[in-house]
């Protein structure tokens, strides 16, 4: 055996396939499926293929959902008067487990990257205006990351928004954590704390 | 939407039965999946389902492989007196990178683990002894790991290996690794070069 049984190596380049595994993570989880119980790896296979199967993006804030318009757009008790702009469902869903915003929300699906070939068209932009134009939306929450290109992005969308008069455009604010330590916090970090210092 | 859509609370659960993933990295991973093309997911779920189809034990040496005897068992040429024994399959299969070892395996399956359950009997303990009985075996490389628990393991094979008179059985060394700086060794590994000094 110069090499890994076939239906071994197939399941490891399966697994290198997904973000954050490398070639010996992906060898160890494969010999852990070879030990999971046939019913396990079938509930894990099955799980795999309804993905696609029973997710939709919402027609109307592009997260992924299963049904459309998701739970949170489709509820008349959310504030229809703020949108929050955000890369990615998983960041709206982190932005609902703090329960305490309850406006809508607009997944772009991504950033504004040049380098990767993402412009303004690859994400869902056009929705976004869209909602501005037809919804009654006062306030428009900038919720990208605090990355380069999240940066970027919601700089794009500020202009953009800005030029529809009345609507008020916010962005986040970045600071030092909450319980974090002044002195373990990054130089840009530390930065913006002190730029956007407010009075008290 | 206070909680995950659904289908991905379910791929979510599988990835978190898989060893050293959290439920921040089955997040992230089930959330990819999402992105990931129909093909591709279809490719993934397939490759899991094969495993347990494809995938037998070697009736000889019972390590993981797609044919019984598997392609070391069934090799000729391979020297047919000595048995490399080792706890897992994926232990063989780094002996075999090497490319310089020709003998035999023998996959116990673990290791010697009281606290968790494990004693011979639910390893491939049975198997070797009469590997040992029937084939010409001359020696029997110990190859298990240095941990507690493969040290047990070793010391139990080289105690019921050495009442069969003639067979030899010996440890793999250990030691400073090759290009590792002594400073960086710890104190154990340390301790068994000194021990384990030859003559030059």
């Amino acid at each position: 055996m110069s090499q890994l049984p076939e239906p071994i190596e197939r399941l490891i380049t399966q697994f290198e396939r997904l973000p954050g595994i490398g070639p010996k993570s992906a060898q160890r989880l494969a010999f852990f499926v070879t030990t999971m119980t046939q019913e396990h790896v079938q509930e894990f296979a099955q799980a795999l293929l309804t993905i696609h199967q029973e997710l939709m993006i919402c027609e109307s804030c592009c997260a992924i959902s299963d049904r459309s318009p998701c739970n949170v757009c489709g509820d008349p008790l959310r504030d229809q008067r703020m949108i929050c702009v955000v890369q990615d469902t998983r960041d709206m869903i982190a932005i609902e487990r703090m329960k305490s915003y309850d406006g809508l929300y607009h997944v772009l699906g991504g950033a504004i990257s040049p380098m990767d070939g993402i412009g303004p068209d690859q994400l869902h932009f056009r929705e976004l205006l869209q909602r501005i134009v037809d919804e009654k939306v006062e306030e428009v929450i900038l919720a990208t990351n605090s990355s380069v290109e999240g940066e970027a992005t919601a700089l794009y969308i500020a202009r953009l928004a800005n030029s529809f008069g009345q609507l008020k455009v916010t962005r986040i604010a970045h600071g030092i954590p909450v319980g974090g330590d002044l002195e373990f916090a990054d130089e840009m970090t530390l930065k913006r704390a002190m730029e956007y210092r407010r009075p008290m």
